[in-house]
């Protein structure tokens, strides 16, 4: 081995220790405030926000090391990477990204930011139960003020709020967002007026009552089941906010949240959590204890939550196979109740309050308000205490309604305690990539319809890991989709996809 | 501020950072390990053990680091120590004894050990279920040799034995053990015979039957209300080894096994574990976040879960106040059954198998027997492959019964698969300890029989925490002890204590 070689060799198995160890860290920190949203006891938050800034920023510190900085330069320098796994040579890539992004933050603001946002997540979790905005609101007036500072250190992108955009979904802007949002408000926004004035109601009567939450449970852990969740690899918990979090290929657990008073609401939660659980149970296990190891960006992210969800789970023919099942949960609440009906029924457009409980076609209306508001704090300088005021007043003009109390309006997500401005936009993203990416599933495999109506999920899951899944990290989103569907993201399949769904079910012909 | 004074204070700063980092360390690992034994999925172990392995390894890098020998030095010099609060200068002698200890452990060898006993932890849940002895020996092997380095690199006190003893109980050495369980043996198995040939054998006929899971939990959770135990600062779960955590004051955790054919063990067990963890959330919260946050050595903590399980759960008193509080959940088990009959039947001396089923008399001789082995295993080089016949041979000898499977033998501990060798004999120190104390309880809260017969555990609890719990690790176990009880640790006390007992339960005047 000559002399370069060998040094190659060191700098590349350097690297890859010093990328695992921070993955290593994320890892145990991810156990951690999972443990913190599911019944950790409230008086440990405070010593265990400490603990978890303590490792944050530890990994923070090593991610900006002058370590990271020589090594980077040295498996950038030319020739450096021949010879190199593309895993390898991906794994710079990213790390550059953040390591460049990361060193523009000094680590005590970093430090200090990450505590913070431990300890407001617990806050609105309590300021949600009391819908009580004014205790949440000195968190999320700090929290912005980090954010903008952020910015400025970051700098500055087009507008302020891309620069935060770009993090979840990387090259995203505010004008596409912009054009791509224009575009659904052109044809959903009339599409959601016609259902309302001409269109043929479905009866939804029978999703009200009492549904015991054990019989929810028992019917969350068979869909899981269906959808090949595999519970080795796994778990499902209650929490106030359901989520999905991928620890390692291993270790991806979910959680949901029962209503008694609302059946859909933990059916739809289980299979949309379920969607980015497939998705981190079946990245590549050659990429486990990588940063490579997980979804690509929050979009696709949210494509594989919400293709499951809506595309799948609240399909016809998905409904002739499980209501039977539903069914022996439930025989009396459902009694009468035909697949078709309970179709059009779980199907029911109608302006409401709750992002996670609205239909597939208002919930872009939902997040259009989100993105505004964003907006309007970051290139606006909206101060936060007027942000209750700013939802409520968007709520009565885009969706003609408005929350009684700031539990059901603006302190309903989580996100925003968490520090997560720019991340709302995915959902809409992530249904647009849903849309086109079911199209070329629909061609390329002419039995999935029949598939879900015999309850063989399977093989679209196999197809989603073949295609999408597996790769982890180690394809963009935008070669993702270009390489499923032959073209970039376009808004046409979700309008066309809602279009033809909804006017079949209200009617309108 | 004369330049020598800023000089100290930044030393005791950056040590006090240097501390706490590392306290959180082991605080967000308390976490994972807990996750890992009460329901992570089993898919995910291996590369989270790996994880545990790499913030294991930067603990272990930290407290041995040449800053943390600089400042352990700079803060020892003459005159460095004046005017520090006593917290700190316990926190720098507590510190340098782990420094001393740790340094002489090369990194890479704790590493791979941390890796293996995480493993090891599962392999041994598996093994236990399946009574694979075989299945777990691989791991045992690799976890004795691994001690039995460490043991050569610490330095050889006494006996090699020693050297891992003085890690739980500092100062005890196997010619104190050999003294203290000759005494208990000289007068325990004597009674332990007695009874046997001429005791009249209290009923247990009511605590057999089919006792429902859910009524046991209600019962449990009744209890550590009872006892005072914070839900707000922890929380109730289940795994395979009950067990406590403390991961701050706020944050002590416990779990139970239910067993669905014997009342006693979730019975017992949760009030043992309630035991420790009053200990640790009664901790003065001026030392949370630091390493003296925590019981002081293990023979303590053994003693405050075997004082409440044992002096007060399986007291008479206890029963008068409760039995009729169990009766609500089992009315048809304890029908006809008094406060008497129970106190008896739940106090029954019989030899048997399992060391936390047993009852108090002959407990100890659970412990004399993994005690010979250990010693045997590193004073006489055992070989691991012989550790179940050695096992059942003991068992044979000593309680005149065997295991008929590994599970019931040689497995049935989880302590040897996290290497906790020399762990055992604390069980011991603890009975002896407790004994001691309630015998000054007794003399100091004379109403304290009639308190607990009324329920009122909280008086108890109060005067511990005084005594005991607030101190944390600021005080020494024997300093605790002979400020308490006015005396170094006696066998005399439980040896009279269980003679008085035993006598009156088994009616041999």
């Amino acid at each position: 081995m000559s002399e370069n070689a060998a040094a190659k060799e060191s700098a590349i198995e350097r690297f890859r220790a010093l990328t695992t160890q921070i993955k290593s860290y994320e890892e145990l920190l991810g156990v951690v405030y999972w443990d913190m949203r599911t019944g950790a006891p409230r008086k440990g938050i405070a010593q265990r926000s400490e603990a978890v800034g303590a490792l944050s920023s530890e990994m923070f510190r090593l991610s900006t090391s002058s370590e990271m900085g020589e090594l980077l330069d040295a498996l950038s320098e030319p020739g450096a990477q021949d010879g190199l796994t593309a895993i390898d040579r991906k794994l710079i890539q990213e790390t550059r990204k953040d390591y460049e992004r990361n060193l523009k933050i000094p680590p005590e603001l970093y430090r200090e930011y990450v505590v913070l946002t431990s300890q407001a997540e617990t806050a609105w979790e309590e300021a949600k139960a009391k819908s009580d905005f004014q205790g949440f609101l000195p968190y999320l007036k700090q929290i912005v003020d980090y954010n903008r500072r952020f910015i400025e250190l970051w700098g500055v992108k087009g507008t302020p709020y891309d620069t935060l955009l770009d993090m979840y979904e990387p090259g995203t802007t505010t004008a596409e967002l912009d054009r791509l949002f224009g575009e659904l408000r052109k044809r959903l926004v009339p599409l959601a007026e016609e259902i309302a004035k001409r269109g043929d109601k479905p009866d939804t009567s029978f999703l009200q009552g009492k549904f015991d939450k054990e019989a929810q449970k028992r019917f969350s852990l068979y869909t899981l089941g269906q959808m090949g969740y595999d519970f080795e690899a796994g778990r499902l918990d209650e929490s106030v906010h359901p989520f999905a979090t991928g620890l390692s290929t291993g270790d991806v657990r979910i959680t949901t949240r029962y209503l008694e008073d609302d059946l859909t609401s933990a059916l739809f939660g289980t299979i949309h959590e379920c969607g980015h659980a497939l998705y981190e149970q079946n990245v590549d296990p050659a990429l486990n204890g990588t940063p490579l190891c997980g979804g690509t960006s929050m979009g696709i992210h949210e494509s594989q939550s919400r293709l499951w969800e809506n595309m799948v789970g609240r399909s016809r023919g998905f409904w002739r196979r499980y209501l039977p099942e539903l069914k022996k949960e439930f025989p009396a609440q459902l009694e009468g109740v035909d697949a078709d009906a309970f179709y059009r029924g779980s199907n029911v457009v109608e302006p409401s309050l709750i992002r996670i409980e609205a239909d597939e076609l208002t919930y872009n209306i939902h997040i259009m308000i989100r993105y505004e508001i964003e907006k309007m704090l970051f290139n606006e300088n909206l101060d936060p205490e007027r942000l209750e005021e700013a939802w409520n007043a968007k709520y009565k003009e885009a969706l003609g309604i408005e929350p009684s109390n700031a539990g059901e309006g603006v302190l309903q997500d989580v996100h925003w305690s968490g520090g997560m401005f720019g991340y709302f936009p995915s959902y809409s993203l992530g249904n647009m990539y849903a849309a086109q990416i079911i199209h070329t599933a629909e061609k390329e495999m002419p039995s999935l319809a029949d598939d879900i109506e015999a309850g063989r999920l399977l093989p679209l899951k196999q197809w989603l890991t073949e295609k999408v899944y597996r790769h982890g990290k180690m394809l963009e989103p935008g070669e993702i989709i270009e390489r499923i569907t032959g073209e970039p993201l376009q808004s046409t399949y979700l309008c066309d996809y809602l279009e033809k769904k909804y006017k079949e079910i209200y009617r309108l012909g």
